[in-house]
């Protein structure tokens, strides 16, 4: 009886090794070594970082290590000074970094010799679209490990605190240090007490790890559950159910960040529904926080239906307000002037606003880059964002040094992304998401860090400690596994780019799953700017969005020398010409191809890409667990299909256009156009996998 | 007034010259030379011989041209003499013969020299497997031109009889003499006076062209319509009731050409329902036509649901009665022993029937090779066939040799095909499709030509008059135009096989359309032999069916040297191996490979044939009118994701039993096994184009 019992067990532990989920993220230490930790203090907080420091040692066995919290000018915010056995910090945050920092560095065999780590950014969020019934916004990993639906939606069991857990350590160990609990589509139920109840006790599991709990609110609330008869910002009835309601908030949760607001922004509430600006309705909730050392973070996504170019409205509508802002408010603005489009050239409000404090919004949640059936590593294109020039106080203005502080002077710096976590047992849907996760948080700290070192550090920590055959040496590793995965990553949003939107087309999605192509996507009565066409400008005499100042003129909102550069079409990136420019099929490019080839050229080249990728992953079969190698490769097929699918929608569609061949040594389409029409119109919203 | 109608009537001259939806299959002359056509005597068929001479005379401008009927050992049959300005033949119809030979060759530029030509088969059947309410069995090109439901169905209209006759002026062309005008799986009501009124009217539209018409009849029609106890056809009143039957119709029409009998097989009635052979039933129908001319061509295709190998059950039931069949009575065997699959060896019963006339049956209409959607050129594939050798009269007995008469006595030789042909406007469903129906004519008449010519003379006849440039020198369609699509007609075929079941794998499409693949189809209860795994006998230590001693030794029905060649799997064509043997996944190949991957590099092979087709054709735009082009260029894109979903079903199903790699510097699969056979189960039937 006693052997058939630890057969059992046997077998249930060799499942348990074996049945490989991605839950792990990249936390995977296993069998450390002996170490010995001294600190003088105490607290839950440093609790963690002792345990963590215990749990995970892979330096010299034995090795006593400090953790030294001592005021220092060298070290900024929860910055630390690590050292292969001294960890030193202003906070006790400080001190958690350093201890993840140490241990990554000791898994990854990056050296560790004294240095001093500095956050770039003192606010690093994540913002959740999550709806208090369980579902995301934009989320493609399951439902919210925050909220469900049903009748025991707000009780609070263990298995919920475990994952709130899991999910803070995650966070804490790449220096994520806020998290927006809710959707921007905010729910004004968000604000009740009961709710508020869960709020506290998130904000309990992820105290110690260093995270602030920040809540998305509905503007109109004061009327929609606080009895009164307007939400207008500058009524003082409505000003005080504010000040109330903050006070009740700082109650349950004394550290509680602030709030975020999508306000006047596809049909959302706000200050302008009662003849009030931008600024009245932000400053009258920052005067609510104020008192608690709250935070307003005020988004810049608005655009109504007018006839402007849409990517002008978000300068246009705030810059009025620059310096008309209280300093506890934040104007949060996407990456781009549109919406996360797989490319887009930074927003224009980024420098423009001097006298306000701006922080960028990335997307980790891959709401135009395949959701979680493509293999997007993201850091290439945040890294290509904060690098960008604004030129806004001469050269070297660069969108990171525009909003970490350092030539603004501003009482706080920020930066956000949206999510990409839902309950999938991987947290990202894709194996390959959860490095966004790892990267937003990685830039988030140091907004100058190469992609390719991200990517390296995520794969080792990965992927590095769970090979099936343990007798591959480390070189065979590297060679066969590291390098050509890595090099996959950091091509595979510009794989995307060509499928799906070369040479700064943008938008030409179908229907608002943004998941598929629909470059003919218009239906009758759709607003104009949420259809294609307008996007794309396809016509017999060429393709692309004239944004200078024959067309929209969007460029003027650009310092020069961009808007000069940009204006000029033989000056502007290539990766932007069809963003600023509307141009003839026959448009000689830098490769000396005509438009319409170097378009079909890169439609094909993504297709190809992809199916390279394929080819990578396919090799890499013996590196990886059967579990999370079927998963990833099961997608890169559907990718390389939707590559396909992308390439013949898009090429089929405008060569109705350009009447042009598509050069006779590429691959031909393998779809008709119709075909695909008559399947995007039967398409549902978003794709299911 | 009178300049509105000239437009119009313009506009619509121009329209019926640009819409070209190939109605006019390989019969193209326009604008004709004078000639002067001597013929002293009359008859409807000399009158079509005139008449077609006058309407496409390309050769010396007023030639006088004599038409000589006159006895001559020389020509045989409906044989001719042809020179630059005589024809001689024995028969009218060896007159309209010679009359299309002639003006073929001046249409593609052919050397007219004096010279003879004979029929290697003297009946050259298409058989039509049309239903009574107008559906056609496994035909992919729209209703019957025979055949039609609905009150009306028995109606003879002059758009009948136009039809007809196009239909029968296309036969003639390329020497077809012979329909058989409904569907094997025959109603008993095809034997009823008013069903026989309507073969009638269809016999008097064919007779000038020189085409016999033949029916299929139900074994079990003296009881169903006969008002007879009994179909028994040993009993009196059966035979006698044949007899009558025979008499009305050669009453109705004296020149019918017999009957076409499908008996004991899938489910069909037959002489063996009353214990009877297969002997006793042709023979007593046999005896019925007699009289009057007639001929029975009785279907070889007969295998029971019993554990022999379902290759061997032909030969097993046929082979006992050779020599006790009347000599009208004629053995219509399939090319292959199992069922028109992409390839087959040839069926044993070829040259093993020394004392019957045996006759082949090929099937134009593309069941198993894609329908109307793949271009498939056929004419390899039959050439292949007819010039194996059966070695059954020693080296050089080919099938060809076999079944015309040249070797074994025999009163009649004939050749059948599965005709193609329905009411679309283009006859075939697929432009391309046209050129099986001409190649089986070609053939018919002379079996030793060779795919090339046939390819060579279709392409010129079809497209040759058409291009839309006229410009472009004969030089520049014959190197852009002729020889790439006439390379992309002969590759077509082994393209398909290559995607489809290379290797000699065989009928593992799913379910009963016979168009998607389908290697794991095996429902329930499902006949043994109706299932894809019956056929491929995959297992974890190989693939294939062992027709060898050591299996079913369906090898023990071939004639040496051919049965030790093909038991060897060293010297067994590799295009024939898993056909005839089952071998392991290691197992080593010509090439070097393994089976494995050299099965991997046919499927890709074929993936990639497909690409290099859709390349030719899209480069072919500018010879080709704007209709024809782009109909077949939207199937050649579907036949390319066809490829994909063939390659990837069987290489994934394959490879859960292989457990091999696919060669790294394959292009990966793109589709998942499980969404595969997902949509496997949803597939209706018959691929809806």
């Amino acid at each position: 009886m006693k052997k058939i019992y630890s057969s059992v067990i046997l077998i249930f532990l060799t499942l348990c090794i074996y049945a490989e989920d991605g839950h792990q993220l990249w936390l995977r230490n296993s069998s450390p070594k002996p170490v010995n930790v001294v600190c003088l203090k105490n607290s839950p907080t440093l609790t963690i970082a002792k345990q963590e420091l215990q749990n995970g040692w892979m330096g010299e066995m034995g090795t006593s290590v400090n953790l030294v919290i001592k005021a220092d000018k060298a070290i900024r915010g929860d910055g630390f000074r690590i050292s292969k056995n001294t960890i030193q910090a202003n906070t006790e945050n400080g001190i958690l970094y350093g201890v993840y920092e140490l241990l990554r560095r000791q898994q990854t065999g990056e050296a560790i010799q004294e240095e001093i780590c500095n956050p770039s950014y003192d606010r690093r969020i994540l913002n959740h679209w999550d709806n208090l019934d369980g579902s995301i916004e934009r989320g493609y990993a399951g439902q919210s490990i925050f909220w469900r639906k049903g009748s025991d939606s707000l009780t609070i069991t263990e298995t919920d605190k475990n994952l709130w857990q899991e999910y803070a350590r995650a966070n804490a160990s790449v220096g994520i240090n806020g998290s927006v609990l809710n959707n921007v589509n905010a729910s004004q139920l968000m604000l009740t007490n009961e709710y508020l109840q869960r709020v506290k006790a998130i904000a309990e599991v992820l105290r110690p790890y260093g995270i602030k709990t920040y809540l998305s609110v509905r503007f109109s609330s004061p009327a929609q559950i606080g009895g009164l008869k307007t939400s207008d910002p500058l009524n003082p009835e409505v000003a005080q159910w504010w000040k109330d309601k903050a006070k009740e908030i700082y109650n349950l949760i004394p550290d509680f960040g602030g709030f975020l607001v999508k306000a006047n922004s596809e049909g959302q509430p706000g200050p302008q529904d009662f003849g009030r600006t931008h600024a009245d309705g932000a400053n009258m909730l920052a005067d609510a926080v104020k008192p608690f050392g709250g935070i307003v973070m005020w988004r810049a996504f608005v655009y109504s239906a007018s006839d402007e170019d849409r990517a002008k409205q978000a300068y246009l509508e705030f810059m009025p307000f620059d310096g008309q802002f209280r300093d506890n408010v934040i104007i949060q603005v996407k990456n781009g002037p549109i919406d996360f489009q797989p490319r887009e050239p930074f927003s224009p409000l980024f420098g423009a606003m001097k006298k306000t404090t701006v922080m960028p919004e990335l997307q980790i949640t891959q709401e135009y880059l395949g959701h979680s059936v493509h293999l997007a590593f993201l850091a290439p294109m945040w890294e290509e964002f904060l690098q960008s020039d604004t030129y806004q106080n001469g050269p070297g203005t660069t969108v990171a040094r525009c909003t970490d502080g350092s030539i603004f002077p501003q009482k706080y710096s920020a930066i956000a992304g949206v999510a990409n976590i839902g309950l999938d047992a991987n947290w990202c849907g894709h194996h390959f998401g959860q490095s966004n996760w790892y990267a937003f948080g990685r830039l988030a700290w140091n907004s100058s860090m190469k992609s390719e070192q991200i990517a390296d550090e995520w794969i080792k920590l990965t992927f590095g400690k769970t090979t099936d055959n343990k007798d591959d040496s480390a070189i065979d590793w590297n060679l066969s596994f590291l390098s050509p995965v890595k090099q996959m990553m950091l091509d595979s949003r510009e794989a995307i780019v060509d499928f799906m939107m070369p040479l700064g087309l943008h938008h030409i999605f179908s229907a608002n799953g943004h998941y598929g192509p629909g470059p003919w996507w218009a239906p009758k009565g759709m607003r104009k700017d949420w259809t294609p066409p307008y996007y794309h400008q396809a016509d017999s005499l060429g393709i692309g969005f004239d944004r200078t100042s024959s067309g929209s003129n969007n460029l003027s909102q650009y310092k020069e020398p961009l808007r000069s550069e940009y204006s000029d079409p033989a000056t502007c990136p290539e990766a932007y010409l069809l963003w600023f420019h509307h141009l003839p099929w026959d448009y000689k490019m830098k490769s000396g191809r005509t438009l319409w080839d170097e378009l079909c050229y890169h439609y094909d080249g993504g297709v190809q890409q992809v199916r390279r990728f394929q080819q990578v992953w396919d090799q890499a079969e013996r590196f990886v667990d059967r579990d999370r190698f079927v998963h990833v490769q099961r997608r890169l097929r559907d990718q390389s299909l939707n590559a396909l699918e992308w390439k013949d929608a898009c090429l089929l569609h405008f060569q109705q256009f350009s009447r042009k061949s598509i050069p006779y040594n590429l691959e031909r389409p393998m779809y008709n156009l119709d075909y695909l029409i008559e399947k995007d119109t039967k398409r549902v919203g978003v794709y299911q996998h």
